[in-house]
């Protein structure tokens, strides 16, 4: 059998998939952070085109991808679904073990199968610019790619902190013609009141999302684009299960488990919601998400009304949370590091569908070490905690079983992370109970 | 048509060419640098395997690829044959560009190719550890995937400028679990006396060899390992253009143009050797060799014997140089900046096989960017000049007809040679003719 299983481009979904339809449980809806009553799609409209607004609020079950969007996945998709040979072995499992492989993107992780399509309906409807925060940067790195396809320009607003430790991503950022400024920055309302008070200003991803929020909405020319949480994005991201379901029925083989990281949620939701109405119909598949215990959401979070940042500009969102003021440890899977989650992956793990797990994140890099050594990749400092889902999951497997894993996104752009976890300078961090519980506390009193 | 044209795995070559048997010319024999005589196998046997050796001179005009090497290439290969369209569209030329994909290695470019059977017969012999040097890092990352592969230990001498210029390759290296010095070290006789007349000597690639070879030669349970240039090398990278000849005869298209850039030779005789013997038999097919101007190796230097190292410790090779003396200036493609070249290759070109051409390398990012920025990804320097190549041969191509290129390796460890250039910091350099007049005086005066 062949180790990698790469479909043909005629095999390509040309449906994304929508869960909403599915769920057991109707989604609550985004309430306004003000009146606390639902959004309007109207008032949406001054940062998101219309095409993504309709698209977070479907209830169709299946999702056109647009014929110039597709042209551009062919750049990298199908992506390859690979067996980890060398890793059971090492392992000594008896189960299959398989990874998607999202890394061969452009970007180097999954994050562009929203970034496409979100720039071409930007596109489409006239939008000269779309502006977006990045954090540990894979989000900005991906936007900037597909902005490039189109040829539409991009600001992405990034964290001060990272933009000065990670140059590499700046970098890429600006050969692919897009420009970039370190949060806080001069370029906005928000940004010029923060460096008044404190011109050493380290930023936090609220604070970008602010700016690029700003900016977006005060230029008629510029929208405003997300990586993850959203509905939408989610939708975007399932062309990855709906690959995978190709790719194992191709071989005659089916998931029995299906684990990925889980941050905001896209990439984890992107594998596994296309598996929902089988589970839904009694087929034994687990969905395994795993986060960081240095920022616990579906693990230890509540699931409740929050909002989606620190300043309490976003809709508040039904969802697993650790409370909006919650300030994860510096651990280096940045992309992990989110107080919420997506609210359909946050519904379904209230419904009991998916199981959550949390690790610290020096037996993470522990698990990407045996996979680099074995199958010869470097994951992602994010993807490595798939990797330990996987490896731990696996090892309590039945023979014949199949696990399936995300590999999210490679890791050489955060080799600093590798040398600090090679010199055993990794610090693992959790939190006692009345520190959440704490945390908590500034949860809006909604639902 | 698909834009990735996918190999089977059961598909991929099961041997390697050797095109010795194939050469117009016979190979002038390497030379002991001291007798001036033809170097014995024997005298070999101090720092490579005999079965490494034995391919060195082997005249079998196929030789078999290993299971388990074959194993570890699964890993990544058959590597994609890729169409180019969105750059064709770019460029409106009415030819078709392919790309062959070698940048999706796990050391992220062509060089575990050779790597890998090296490691393995190394592995067969009893060695428990491989030396050697690495200049821009991309060998010694390849070498210490290699081995880790294995199970062996791997000893890289990084140039002490590029060792701390390019901390992410250091990373990559350790993570791997090689191990890795700056060059000049402490770790052997010729670096300690270096390192005694002149503690803050930055290195040469010729003093790492050096370093690495009395490493090898000095310990019973090591040998070296060399990533070009030499024959055995080239006849491992073959696997590159015998893929691509199915890939292309899978689409029942033919290669018209096959360009690849030149440091060592080894990516370049990789793509075009497998189609030496059509071309010698009256296929109209062009091999295109693309080098920098500021080492202009097959352009503007003599085919003659000359040591491949400056320290005159090589045995003496029969090939185009520059002189073992000549420093070519610190461009950012560090992979192609070497005074000679492979045997093979040279051989080629003096029989008129091959056409060289040089640029400069601000031309070579112009023409990184414009593929970045087409079909999204990013380049290694060296394979920008591949790139240049393949543009200006699809300028003059005839509509229908097909440049193939090879995309020796991604950039992504690279950052820092593209922020020099969209910061407009780079410089040119070509040299006057006494410059190069001058470092050809210091070659050995033989045949």
């Amino acid at each position: 059998m062949d180790l990698k299983i790469n479909l043909p481009e005629g095999e390509m979904p040309r449906q994304w998939y929508n869960a909403l339809p599915d769920l057991p449980t109707p989604l609550a809806p985004p309430l306004d952070p003000q009146t606390k009553q639902p959004v309007s799609p109207e008032q949406l409209e001054a940062i998101f085109p219309k095409a993504v607004i309709e698209q977070e609020l479907s209830t169709e079950r299946w999702l056109p991808i647009p014929e110039p969007v597709r042209d551009i996945y062919r750049l990298y998709r199908p992506t390859p679904l690979v067996r980890a040979k060398r890793l059971e072995e090492a392992l000594g499992v008896k189960c299959k073990i398989f990874y998607k492989n999202e890394s061969v993107s452009p970007a180097g992780s999954h994050k562009p199968n929203t970034a496409i399509p979100q720039a071409y309906y930007n596109k489409l409807e006239g939008v000269r610019r779309i502006s977006t925060e990045t954090g540990a940067g894979q989000w900005g790195t991906a936007l900037s790619f597909a902005c490039s396809m189109f040829g539409m320009a991009c600001t992405v607003y990034m964290v001060k902190v990272s933009y000065n430790q990670k140059p590499y991503r700046r970098i890429l950022i600006n050969a692919y013609g897009g420009e970039i400024f370190a949060s806080p920055s001069e370029n906005t309302k928000t940004g010029r009141a923060v460096l008044a008070s404190d011109p050493d200003c380290s930023g936090s991803l609220g604070l970008a999302i602010s700016e690029a929020v700003e900016d977006a909405a005060t230029h008629a020319d510029t929208k405003y684009a997300l990586g993850s949480v959203l509905n939408h994005v989610l939708h975007h991201q399932t062309i990855i299960g709906l690959e995978v379901e190709k790719q194992l029925a191709a071989i005659g083989e089916k998931p029995d488990y299906l684990v990925g990281c889980v941050g905001g949620g896209s990439n984890f939701a992107g594998l596994v919601l296309p598996f929902l109405p089988r589970k839904l119909s009694g087929e034994a598949i687990r969905f395994i998400a795993v986060e960081p215990k240095a920022c616990p959401t579906l693990t230890r979070g509540q699931f409740r009304y929050d909002y989606g940042d620190v300043a309490q500009l976003t809709p508040l969102l039904k969802m697993h949370t650790l409370g909006h003021a919650f300030m994860p440890a510096p651990i280096h899977a940045g992309g992990l590091r989110y107080h919420g989650g997506a609210p359909i992956v946050c519904n379904l793990a209230n419904e009991g569908l998916i199981d959550a797990t949390a690790y610290f994140q020096t037996e993470c890099f522990d698990a990407a070490r045996l996979f680099l050594r074995t199958e010869g990749f470097l994951p992602a400092p994010e993807t490595s905690h798939a990797i330990k889902g996987a490896i731990e999951t696996a090892k309590k497997a039945k023979p014949g079983e199949n696990v399936v894993f995300l590999y999210s996104g490679h890791g050489l752009l955060d080799l600093a992370s590798y040398d600090a976890f090679l010199q055993g300078k990794l610090t693992d961090f959790a939190y006692p109970e009345a520190h959440i519980a704490e945390a908590l506390k500034a949860c809006p009193d909604v639902g």
